[in-house]
């Protein structure tokens, strides 16, 4: 774009070559233009890094809370989510997300960046790590047993469909978006969206051997330990990190003064779902357990993700003691009551609090921050609340309906679920012909 | 804040929608004043999640350096020290040290971020990362043998008052800054306060089982090497990328043209210091040693923290040569000769470094980059390396008081460490009933 | 340089002050021009930020694909090219590369940053982690087997030397420049430059103890894998991160409003990368194999560094298409026919795909993306293409045989590798006097 630099030169040079004082009034005219959209260029480009680098998160968490016979695996499928991922997004996703509306339902247009702009480039830069994160985040849930091949063809039906098309429902202009509904960052567009696929995926592919055992009529649930806790502890200091990538660059503007109070009240929410999960599984569990913190801060971001734009630091808090709280709890539902087999917490992490945090709009938002919104704690009465509701049970409704439909296609066809020798074997064998660590001596738990 | 965006379109609509010229003149003053608003912004909100990243680092570098067993004890410490320390940093810390000045010794005001407009909430972005990192650098002298509990209660110390009461001191207002202290991104503030407190608590908490045995009325001091290297490796490459944003991203401004000046010395010191560890190693220890190389780079960026803005490159290049060899024979003295027990060397790092970088402002500060900061060889005579020399003291004597108080009161009431059987099995078994790496085999070393 | 701000804040003042018209104007015009500088100083600081982050991308990339007897040396070798590199970049290297031209062939003013201004100073930078980054690129094919002081002493000459006269050619006013080569980010001055470097010293150096057995006239392939996936997995992930600063930072404008563009084409490249490295190892091997799909994503990255500017998206899909086909067929090409042993395929990654990513500049250049660059399928005919093959001719030539001195200088000198006891036990014990895991059991696999 060198004929725009050029311009942009010949515009300053004017300006500061101290030419004639219409010529100035001219020029700093578009140079004060050309810097608003340099503001929001860089800083949505610089936070699509860091969003892009939450793969790296993705990866370390799901390897490190999972068993070294399938890290391979599990780093292949983070790999490739993306990749693939990327790919149809460009072609199919973006398109239909943001482009032309029809019915409030999808997009028409936009499809493989047909005659982008700068400003096109930088928007689909920003989303395209985006729905990454929401097909990544049924890896976890579906983790140590699941084929290679049907896990490539669903997370391209999740970039290239299922996230998109609910995303333009919240975010490009869709019904969703029209009533009102506020979901800052996605807690609900990106996270439940995810989690909730998580969600379909564990039911219809079932729990990993020697999960579940009924002895005597009873089911006996046994533990199933990560191999590698700091690797999953860099992992989700990567995520938080990148988090702030995720809900500050959500502003969408480089020049939004609120960007400071977006990064703020992540921040707080973070630490309290950290520190309250941690508490919550000392009480449950008599130790401060690692895991579960770890996961506590993810709560805490999933659910700050909606409302970090429109809640205080106050709110913050709440929503993050409630988060962290909460993924505790429903860790413990999912597993011990539900008997779904969800290895690394994804659904209870980001559908679960996606759902919360969605909701906490409803509750926390200050009109004082952004005009219009405003939560049952601040006068708002029950209509954002409701509005929000709306919101998440769409999100469940779609996501749960195609997501079904999906595996049990891919259970019927391709087949879901890799036989039950390589599964004992490990998927890094089986699937890959490899091992991820090769010289090291490993026992290979059930 | 739609409403501000709405504004500012408002203003930008104006501009450049071609209305009246007085409309202009006035827009484009308004436009121009929120643009230095958006770049301090971006600016300082990007360095803030680059210096979160440390947290990440610091882990890492202190479960590489320390044994498989208590790796997730380690772990879980880093993560709470940031997660508790953000929260009491909203509630008090930050006021304390930033807060309307009271007689030159601490802050009155601003307490859980009351009234915060976009600029105090990118203050307390920015600051609540440095809390946080002079936190977690206690936990590194500390590992393998604190108990969970006394270690959560001084780390929330720390964070709301140790640590941002010399803040005010030095940065808020207080008598050493009116003094002439220049501490640019704080050697002293952050690191030498963090090391000092890690002092206090090495000495307080005795060495761990087996590190000095006592063979015939003679010490002999046994190593206790890392069990992760590379992971180590990867904390100190994580926290050197992070201290771009620490040094560089302490300009306080997005305008500010020494950016770059901060992240060359930064860069200059760093190089030496691992280089020169590196030789020094090799002549100590007559091999170049990996540890000391990596902890040579960590010197160099703690002794640069300071002068980097003050300092040229010769300068830094210098100062860095310095700290690495200082660091070297730093580890040394303190293990060999004090046998005080510091499992990472944080002190030699950060509190040891800390106070030569601070001291390095009064010898090599060139007053053209910063006026009226003039160092011994730039022509200052002693004044700087006088007045640098005071805040080094006041330091060391507040936080060696304040850090000795807390730890005794911690021994005396909760107890400070854990039994010896529990620290011979490790405490990931014994203070949080996990493996980090489950499905390893590992050697229980001592 | 408070001085500098000072005046800032004069300007400031005066405009927002409500001064007399005048003033106004004439201060509103050297705000702006102080906006463009801070513009390009924060993107090109944090994107170098970002470049240096890759540093530790190369080092997990490099260590994951070794044994674990060695993985204390690769750590050490990645973080002295670095470090040493950066010294004698500063000192010589800069100067030589962007120094006042002499005949198109070096930089001859520029030593040791000599009266530089905050421009020069960005720029270096910029600049000197580009240059790490050819030097550390070699580290990977000499693996295993090569002495360290060996590794220091060339690391350092290219940093000084080999890197910076080709990269004047190129980028600092030199004759390749001058006829119109384009390689936007270095797929030739900065991967080919150390790919090439890379195979010249896996010749002279030779294959690792048991990697090519002679039985009976034939010689038999080992495949020698790496010990940690994961950690390889998370390197490539942290290079993909960096990539965006290597690649948009190359804009070295922060008001270039083709960032985007770039961080897209580079985004697609390295996905088709990925994804078909995958395919085709999945072809030729009839597993998907992770390290493969590990390189292709790399080889991607490498590929579209160059084209990132001048490519449209499809030109970018294509380009990572071929990468990933090319990466692997050469590592197969380089391993089983040619029999050179590179442990982490650097060459097939960094040279091939660095050649092949500057041709497609002169297949794929759309010149209605960068003016006066137009390829082969966009009506520009074989100009281009031509230009860019003596380019990759040049670097081919250039490297090789300076590269061929320099290591059959250093084998005849300090010798370039270590014994062969050494070696079977491993670099970090024979060289470093340690262990990367100590307290892990490893199997010492040839």
């Amino acid at each position: 774009m060198k004929r725009r630099v050029a311009l942009t030169l010949m515009i300053v040079g004017l300006l500061f070559g101290g030419g004639a004082l219409f010529a100035q009034d001219v020029s700093t005219a578009d140079t004060i233009k050309l810097y608003k959209q340099a503001f929001d260029m860089i800083w949505m480009v610089m936070a699509a890094a860091l969003v892009f680098f939450m793969q790296a998160g993705f990866a370390m968490v799901e390897t490190g809370l999972t068993r070294a016979k399938n890290a391979g695996n599990i780093i292949m499928k983070n790999l490739m989510d993306f990749s693939a991922g990327a790919i149809v997004y460009w072609a199919v996703g973006f398109g239909l997300m943001f482009g032309d509306d029809s019915g409030g339902l999808f997009g028409t247009t936009r499809f493989f960046l047909a005659g982008a702009d700068p400003a096109t480039y930088r928007d689909w830069m920003f989303q395209v790590v985006f729905a990454a994160t929401a097909a990544t985040i049924v890896s976890g849930a579906m983790a140590e047993r699941t084929k290679f091949t049907a896990y490539l063809l669903y997370s391209v039906v999740v970039s290239a469909l299922i996230y998109p098309i609910f995303g333009h429902w919240a975010w490009g202009g869709g019904w969703l978006g029209q009533m009102g509904f506020h979901d800052f960052a996605g807690s609900t567009v990106v996270h439940s969206v995810g989690g909730w696929a998580a969600l379909a995926g564990a039911i219809v592919l079932g729990a990993r051997k020697g999960k579940y055992v009924k002895v005597g009529g009873k089911t006996v649930v046994k533990a199933i330990p990560g191999h590698n806790i700091p690797l999953a502890a860099l992992g989700v200091f990567i995520l938080w990190f990148g988090w702030y990538g995720f809900n500050a660059g959500s502003t969408l503007s480089g020049t939004d003064l609120s960007i400071a109070h977006v990064a703020a009240t992540t921040t707080i929410a973070a630490a309290a779902g950290a520190v309250f999960a941690m508490l919550a599984s000392w009480v449950w569990f008599k130790k401060p357990d690692p895991s579960m913190a770890l996961n506590g801060a993810l709560a805490g971001l999933v659910a700050i993700t909606a409302p970090c734009a429109a809640a205080d630091p106050i709110g913050a808090l709440i929503i993050g003691i409630v988060a962290g709280v909460l993924v505790v709890l429903s860790v413990e539902f999912i597993d011990k009551v539900l008997h779904i087999d969800d290895p690394v917490g994804a659904i209870s992490v980001h559908a679960v609090n996606g759902a919360w945090g969605t909701l906490a709009v409803g509750l926390f938002a200050n009109p004082a921050n952004i005009d219009g919104v405003s939560g049952l704690f601040y006068g708002g009465g029950l209509h954002q609340l409701g509005v929000q509701a709306v919101g998440v049970l769409a999100a469940f409704g779609w996501v749960i309906a195609t997501g079904l439909i999906l595996f049990l296609v891919l259970k019927a066809t391709t087949g879901l679920r890799v036989d039950a020798v390589e599964e004992l074997r490990g998927l890094d064998v089986g699937e890959h012909g490899m091992e991820a660590y090769s010289g090291f001596q490993i026992f290979t738990t059930m």
